[in-house]
């Protein structure tokens, strides 16, 4: 149980306020946060509930759109929103920022990919200044073309590997790689890299491309192997629940932190 | 337009007849089978079509599903069936069977792609001795539970390769790969192997799992920059447009047609 983190949006009804006094009731020792849901209850109030009930930020999410746009397709500036991000994980007293990088501009996939790495490259300094580690976030396939041109934790070690190890790193999302030919390989590549590993199952078949998440041992996903290929890789940080599923956020957030915990429980540990 | 093949599955309205006649009429050489619809017609009379009407067929879809059970969950004999689609390509005139392998059974992704890569190991010499190549297509990962654990070109060929070319190849669909930050040097390592492309786009964002698919031309993927890979390879064969989206199956078989015949002109030639 010292290990497990309640990634928020698991229990998606809840504010900041209501998560952190959750956990601490459920004995749960660790927290990842999410900026919507920090910017709701500010963040000096946010930094001070999480001391108040003695827990720990396992990460904040997200910065990242480094290809210019959100997934609704508006405009955005990724750098100068990562950057404030950064800033924003300073204040929360986590180590680890989130990103999703951004999908495909103009067709170009490759030039995308490239656009990503010369952010990562002039965010890397900054970020390690202030002792924040960027946490490159595969995400799945059907993901791309809007979210995220990195598909791989391959792809997310080859940008890593050009800074150091303390300014960026990778994120392992079980949903996200699980069906990944190279995944055992890509992690052992990764040793030393891995800044945060996340935990979720998915729904079969995929209802929704978002949504169609489930929490551990509802679908086809073996936890255990892949949280050993991650421990073996030297990774023995907070494990993250993040189940994106609309039945789960429709239950009350007590008791969709009780089923996050056996779920843990059962199919993780 | 010489390599233009109509898959069957763009003009879903229509049966066999009507398809066949369509491609002659519109000056489509080619076309690709599925077999629940040459089941319709009956097998002879379609090969009777499509002989009357001059065209030939580029492929069958579709064998495979090895580890046991279909997308719906129900029991299934992958090897029997592929078997007798073999035989159904064998009549039909087309030396390319499209296989779906299978998702995942037990939670045992390593142990069902062996299922595969034995069943595909039983199948070869059967397939080889009747003229017909077993076409290996990878899907999307977001379709690895249920239909195919294999999701990428390199996976395909590395199951391909353990047989002769003239038995095992591998399917290169736009739709399933193009995300794969290793395409260019999978299809360039499958040099040799490749029996079939399939062009088609993605609607951004997925609306659905499977009929999430679009025309060439409406979505992110680079259908020239793809074709260039497989061609490099030494694929000269047909390209099939393959396009699952609801509203072109809504419209009328000649229209979809036209769009079908419209969209590779603009955006894959």
């Amino acid at each position: 149980m010292d290990r497990l983190s309640l990634n928020q949006i698991s229990t998606k009804r809840w504010s900041v306020a209501e998560a952190v006094a959750g956990c601490a009731e459920a004995g749960v020792g660790w927290i990842g946060l999410w900026r919507d849901k920090v910017a709701e209850t500010g963040l000096d109030r946010t930094a001070r509930l999480v001391a108040d009930h003695g827990l720990r930020v396992s990460s904040l999410c997200r910065g990242g759109f480094f290809t210019g746009f959100l997934p609704d397709g508006s405009l955005v500036d990724g750098i100068a929103e990562t950057r404030t991000a950064i800033d924003e994980a300073v204040a929360l007293g986590t180590d680890v920022l989130v990103l999703v990088v951004g999908g495909v501009v103009d067709n170009d996939l490759a030039g995308s990919r490239q656009r990503v790495a010369d952010a990562v490259g002039e965010l890397a300094p900054y970020a390690r200044e202030r002792g924040v580690r960027l946490g490159l976030e595969p995400l799945h396939p059907m993901q791309c073309a809007e979210r995220s041109v990195l598909s791989t934790v391959d792809q997310a070690w080859t940008i890593a590997r050009e800074h150091p190890a303390d300014a960026v790193g990778v994120i392992v999302d079980e949903f996200h790689v699980w069906w990944d030919p190279d995944i055992e390989a890509s992690i052992a590549q990764a040793a030393g890299r891995i800044v945060g590993f996340h935990v979720c199952d998915q729904l079969v078949p995929l209802t929704d491309t978002l949504l169609g998440r489930a929490l551990p041992g509802d679908g086809p996903i073996d936890h255990r192997h892949l949280r050993a290929c991650v421990e073996a890789a030297g990774y023995t940080g907070p494990i993250e629940v993040e189940v994106f599923n609309a039945e789960l956020w429709a239950r009350p957030g007590a008791d969709a932190l009780a089923a996050v915990v056996n779920a843990y429980r059962n199919h993780v540990v």
